[in-house]
């Protein structure tokens, strides 16, 4: 396997795990860099001083690529370029704010960079920016997500049309057929949080991971379009947070009943009544928690056995 | 080209054309069968009467087999199975409502029948009631949409776990692309509404399909969630209703906004301010509006395309 994607990020798969708040330490990005994909360290629920910590855990446990993904809207971004510079991170996957501010800055020290997008109009923002690369993540994805709540299936094609730089898709991809179909619509590679969240390495409380591994299809939706639209587990926050916005609520009331760290609470805590649980629609699909070297073995040979069939059917 | 989705219905591809309110007659079910698709006439949008003709005239227009579209909760449902029956129209698609009620007396009077779904709960009870096939719609798709809001990404897989019988793929569907990317899923045929809704045969208002095939990502979104969870477009009417929703109107407040027959106000008649629109997300990739045989030829073509550069791919 070698195309565009493995060639910028250097690695044997075109998979990439997505960086997740309180999932993806240097436990998860390691494995995943390990077994032939490329991880990320998830700075997005981080101090600089503890991505500092799992960038050189991440060095020793894996000789292989690995990354860190910065939500740019972060309040301490400055504190987390500082060290992603100092500590020589060779790619920065950026997401949720305008690659224009830092893409320059992390190009000059060296640093590949790739950026998460919702839309084509974002997409070409990014490519104007000087990005490497685009993830194009679609409706499907778990956490923050786009406002325009294009679907995968819809948004692909669509980014494909608008610029030339490599097309990793996300949102909805959690299995070897999935990244096929990603590949059938014009993505070179694939970035998967949902299934590498709840593998075994993961970070996240494995109560959190137990029930991402019972939820049936609707048990996620897109919720706080008010403030920043996210992919939310409907439990008893969720439930309290509909309400209010069912009859009404502002942002500012909304943002009382959040109050912070509702993340921490319900992904790394475990309370799954009162804490924000952010996972994809693709966690219905997953049943188990396993090791990153099963979950990479399976989507490999399902990847294999999908091409297989598809290279039996017959031109129409 | 021969899979249980063209044996089932005796077509050439399995493509089959989505029946939709005030846009699929007889001139555009027709235009389909005869290119080797699936026609369907949308008796959504029909009195039974009005039915009975077009029935009459797509048998006349085509040699081909056609079929009709019915939503079980349809007012006149009692009048469309009759003339249905009557007029020995051979398949049936069934939407919006329980496949138990008919499915039975529709089988029993030599119909295939095939059901709408948009989750592997609904498929199994589809499957139970003893339907021939389903179609698993996903979130992308015009007009009206499951609760569960799961994209096709993640609901093509999930229903082809769940049932055993015939799969059509639908939502966010519009090129031989998207036709091999839902194959890869494991779908055996797709029903695409939009990209037929906005051909020359369509009987929609040129001015809505003028509107559509200048639509961007997120110039539709899922409304209407606390009545049926409708895709519109963001016209004046979308606007309003939700200035309601998000002050927390309920759904009387709704009702009463809305009114009656506001897609024929819009889609038929074209006011493209005080209509109700509904189109799918992949409008956004559609840019003319072309004959249905041009749509069938560069669907095969690039779906022969999209199948001979997945053919040159290497497995991993």
């Amino acid at each position: 396997m070698e195309n565009r994607v493995t060639d910028l990020l250097k690695i044997k798969y075109p998979v990439i795990q997505g960086g997740m708040v309180w999932c993806s330490g240097w436990k998860l990005a390691s494995a995943v860099s390990n077994n032939g994909g490329l991880g990320l360290l998830g700075a997005g629920s981080m101090t600089p001083e503890l991505l500092r910590e799992h960038i050189t855990k991440c060095r020793t446990a894996t000789k292989f690529p690995f990354g860190v993904n910065i939500p740019l809207i972060y309040q301490e971004i400055d504190g987390i370029m500082k060290v992603v510079v100092e500590e020589g991170v060779k790619i920065v996957f950026s997401s949720a704010g305008n690659p224009k501010t830092w893409t320059k800055m992390l190009k000059d020290n060296g640093i590949t960079v790739v950026h998460v997008i919702s839309s084509s109009k974002f997409a070409k923002k990014a490519e104007d920016a000087g990005v490497d690369a685009v993830v194009a993540e679609g409706f499907e994805a778990g956490g923050h997500n786009g406002r325009e709540e294009t679907g995968t299936f819809a948004l692909i094609p669509q980014v494909r049309k608008t610029v030339s730089i490599p097309l990793i898709a996300a949102g909805g991809i959690g299995t070897g057929a999935g990244i096929l179909a990603a590949m059938s619509l014009g993505a070179e590679g694939v970035q998967m949080g949902t299934r590498f969240a709840l593998s075994a390495e993961s970070s996240a409380n494995v109560e959190f991971k137990r029930l991402c591994t019972n939820l049936n299809e609707g048990d996620t939706l897109l919720s706080l379009k008010k403030l920043s639209p996210t992919r939310l587990i409907r439990n008893g926050l969720f439930n309290k947070l509909k309400e209010l916005e069912d009859r009404g609520a502002g942002a500012d009331e909304l943002l009382e009943l959040l109050g912070r760290g509702r993340t921490r609470i319900g992904m790394f805590e475990g309370d799954l009544e009162n804490g924000e649980l952010e996972i994809g629609q693709i966690a219905s699909s997953i049943r188990e928690i396993e090791p990153v070297e099963t979950i990479m073995q399976k989507i490999i040979s399902e990847y294999n056995d999908s091409l297989k069939k598809l290279k039996e059917e017959d031109e129409w």
